[in-house]
């Protein structure tokens, strides 16, 4: 029997296509919404795999708009009843069930203090939604697996369409014809097959490892480690290259696997240096790009086909898609129930 | 011979007293320097240990403040090309050695604008230094350790006192009372020894676990984990209990120990919580705090003696403490050179 995990990891396409054709119509009203051009900074709001796809929003917004992008601390507000002052921003806050009351409580905020307080949810009708000025609904159907895959990719494709919103007007027709690529290059990555059942083998063994990606791709680095932690049991720690290097790099060796993510953007290169650093101390190396990009690299390499080539900047859509179905193997290999990991429910309610 | 580490841990309580004396005076030429009352934002950039002290600024000056407050993208500028638009930030640098050249890059950015740009760093002829607008030497003298346990502290106490200084000039008297009482503080914590031998004991099988903490102390855990991992060479991934909840949660178990914090203040009730659940999922528990909030909690617990409580809000200078103390026995335990771990080098220069 097929799991709800692999039937998601493959709807991705299509729903990646019909989030599309529904809001590529309505770039101008989210400008509108998010006050373009006028704020003078933005306040993201998320947690697990949301506050991942938060991180390629603080990368791209910044670039896109020049701004300073910040990501929430909600139990400034849940805990110390910290209250921002708020004017001037934006705040977005991303979350497929929209339920988690920390979440909702700075969103809560920002919607008091009368600045754009728009919600990223697969869930339109719930408490996050009530509290939003304006609420892009994810639209991907119910998510039944407790790991986030569609949700994931869905709200990377929002943050990217925001940032399209938030930017120069006369730029948009050009990120426009980038984005209508998405569907067919993540179709391409979800095939793919070379170096996933290696990449897999090398993963099973190991109970632990790193997880290595910059920029753009932070954010991809820090959402395979966590759909590798709660799928497989292993704890794989994120990391940016920088920070690796700043400590942690000492406890690589043979027994400490190191997962690189190297598509065709500019941050690509010191993430390379860094697995040629990981190889030198002993570490397994996988690392994840299109053949130009990483042929070279010693170690494993889960090569992306070059039918799902995309713009640099987005790269987060298709690269994370192989994490995905590593996670998968080495999750099977181990006899985990995939869909429902650590005894996990799918409704997360921090405070 | 005693290791150069462990005269710097011992060193703290001395260092941290001639800073106050150095800078209480100085509240008011900071409350300037920043622009205190004026600005809308702050913008703080760093790597490694400096970014862990980073997290507690996040934190304390939102509170003091009512301002978000960001950590900076170094890749950004050095990755990107991105240009911020920093009007009405101030911008404040931490790092040690003055010596990387994308902490430079971000400060000398705020420079150029014409923003305020404040260097806290133990290097005052470095080139971070010369970028500045002001410079909050450390000046705790060399630290020869590859592994950053007094410019940790340090930077964290410059971090507590640009916080006073960034506030309501109104409060200050009651803040710098609070702040006199940190060298004796620390001092008991240095002098600690309940707990310690039986958590370094729990720590020294396993080869990766989890450090839990929340809010002013989300930085501890950050600092405990890069302390542990760097000096002992396990695998050690930091989390607030909410986004140890989504999903990593499932690779809790036997093997995995999971090390809180929680000292006395507000976060500490939801790491509790936490601990309860990873008790319940078989990890072994280590929790460090004083007796009266973790007297209860079932597992190893490390007593912070009562001579080392502070005011809630200055807990992260006391709580980090055993967790050097620990990264030191277990690392020792197993035979590593603790003044030069997996062959680093003390300054790391990234791009």
């Amino acid at each position: 029997m097929t799991s709800l995990l692999t039937a998601e990891i493959a709807e991705q396409p299509d729903v990646l296509a019909r989030m599309l054709d529904a809001q590529l119509p309505r770039l101008a009203e989210w400008r509108t919404a998010l006050r373009a051009g006028e704020i003078d900074g933005l306040l993201l709001v998320a947690r697990g795999s949301s506050d991942n796809a938060a991180r390629y929003a603080q990368y791209l917004w910044s670039l896109r708009t020049g701004l300073p992008v910040a990501l929430a601390t909600p139990s400034l507000h849940t805990v110390y009843g910290g209250k921002l002052n708020l004017r001037g921003k934006a705040v977005v806050a991303l979350s497929q069930s929209g339920a988690s009351p920390d979440v909702v409580a700075v969103l809560a905020a920002a919607r008091e203090q009368g600045v754009p307080a728009l919600a990223i949810t697969n869930a339109p009708g719930s408490p996050l939604a009530e509290v939003a000025t304006d609420v892009l609904d994810l639209a991907v159907g119910e998510e039944r697996s407790v790991a986030a895959t569609k949700t994931y990719t869905a709200s990377v494709l929002a943050v990217a369409l925001l940032g399209v919103a938030l930017g120069d007007p006369a730029e948009e027709p050009g990120y426009v014809a980038d984005l209508r690529g998405v569907p067919a290059a993540v179709a391409a990555a979800v095939e793919l097959t070379t170096g996933v059942d290696q990449a897999a083998e090398v993963l099973t063994g190991p109970r632990r490892g790193v997880v290595v990606g910059r920029g753009l791709n932070l954010g991809t680095a820090h959402e395979a480690a966590l759909k590798l932690t709660e799928l497989t049991g292993s704890l794989m720690a994120p990391y940016s290259p920088a920070d690796l290097m700043h400590g942690p790099v000492a406890a690589l060796g043979p027994e400490v696997p190191v997962l690189t993510f190297a598509p065709d953007e500019p941050a690509s290169a010191s993430v390379l240096d860094l697995a040629l650093e990981a190889d030198r101390r002993g570490s397994p190396v996988l690392v994840v790009g299109p053949e130009h990009v990483v042929g070279g690299v010693r170690g494993t390499r889960v090569l992306l086909p070059a039918a799902s080539a995309t713009a640099a900047w987005l790269t987060p859509l298709t690269s994370v898609v192989p994490a995905q179905l590593l996670a998968q193997r080495v999750a099977e290999a181990r006899g985990v129930d995939v869909d429902h990991p650590g005894g996990l429910t799918k409704v997360t309610r921090t405070t």
